[in-house]
């Protein structure tokens, strides 16, 4: 590095984002500096507020300032419903999409032994704590479709079953405005054996 | 938005970095809170206190928390050659080609009257009294080959000209490496009319 040892220093903390090599690192940090020291005297402040007060939610595990999130806290939801989710994002788009009006479970994340993340870390047992109490009917499975996810959920199934509460798993098919031939063959062939009678 | 304030605020700050968007911003937030929060709080810091010290080089108007940077201040280098570019990064990339070894003038941009920059702006005439100090043999300009680029190199020439010193611009040609058919007209134009004779 050949700046000043606060913007190299600055260069080198911002490729801490995900996504951000050194070129941008660079380019980041020449227009704070340049244009807009007002953004980035929030941004610091933002960052530091935020790294020292958000935890989790006790109820979902969700990221929150507070002690339970304020989705677990409003007792207009339905609180027979838990959809279980691998990220704050997906609940995020999920309440984008209006379509839900139960609880969450966030696992944030997947099981994936090779990386070491067991049941343990994706909090299976606070999830089999929550549906032991009886509110909750149904939970339904939203971990992504992918490996991971899939055999998250085939866990978390079979063990929310033995414990006598209805699961299911969000439909899987083609997308709304999607083209037919466009759409890869894992996709279609979920939409082919999720065929639904028509009446 | 849905997350819980102090979560809104960071993803809002962090969209003050250039070609962050909504999405990357949320996922920017998202993997710090939940993988590496020493990173933010170092991110957090490293921030206020660049956006606190870093000011300009009183003598070639660059990035740094120093009164006068690294560069100017090196009495190694040689003071009779002012190479003068648009930007900070441009200095960098000049230092890691190792390829020179005078001194530097940084507009910090270029003339552009659409937007209000003014040779005031560009710092011209603290240029002309570094010129005009006498210590400067040979004025090099290195603003980059756009229309914005080559203007402020032509105001500068005529201005440094009259002052009786030196002024050459950077070679534009074929880059090494660069394979003739896919280089643009414009450079090609350029790399034609700026032959040199081979001896």
């Amino acid at each position: 590095m050949a700046f000043s040892p606060l913007i190299d220093q600055l260069v080198d903390a911002l490729r801490c984002l995900p996504g951000v090599g050194p070129k941008s690192a660079q380019r980041m940090a020449f227009h704070l500096l340049e244009r807009n020291r007002e953004g980035g005297e929030h941004l610091s402040q933002a960052l530091a507020q935020a790294m020292q007060h958000v935890g989790r939610c006790k109820s979902c595990r969700t990221l929150t300032e507070e002690p339970v999130c304020s989705i677990c806290s409003d007792n207009k939801r339905d609180h027979a419903l838990m959809c279980i989710v691998e990220t704050p994002a997906d609940v995020l788009a999920f309440e984008q999409s209006g379509s839900y009006r139960g609880l969450y479970f966030v696992l944030m994340g997947h099981l994936s032994p090779i990386d070491g993340i067991g049941p343990a870390e994706i909090g299976v047992s606070d999830l089999l704590d929550k549906v032991k109490e009886g509110e909750v009917k149904e939970v339904i499975l939203a971990t992504n479709p992918t490996v991971e996810g899939e055999a998250t959920a085939y866990y978390i199934t079979e063990q929310v079953k033995s414990l006598g509460v209805k699961v299911s798993r969000i439909a899987h098919g083609v997308p709304l405005g999607g083209e037919l031939e466009y759409v890869d063959v894992g996709t279609l062939a979920h939409a082919i054996s999720g065929r639904q009678a028509v009446d």
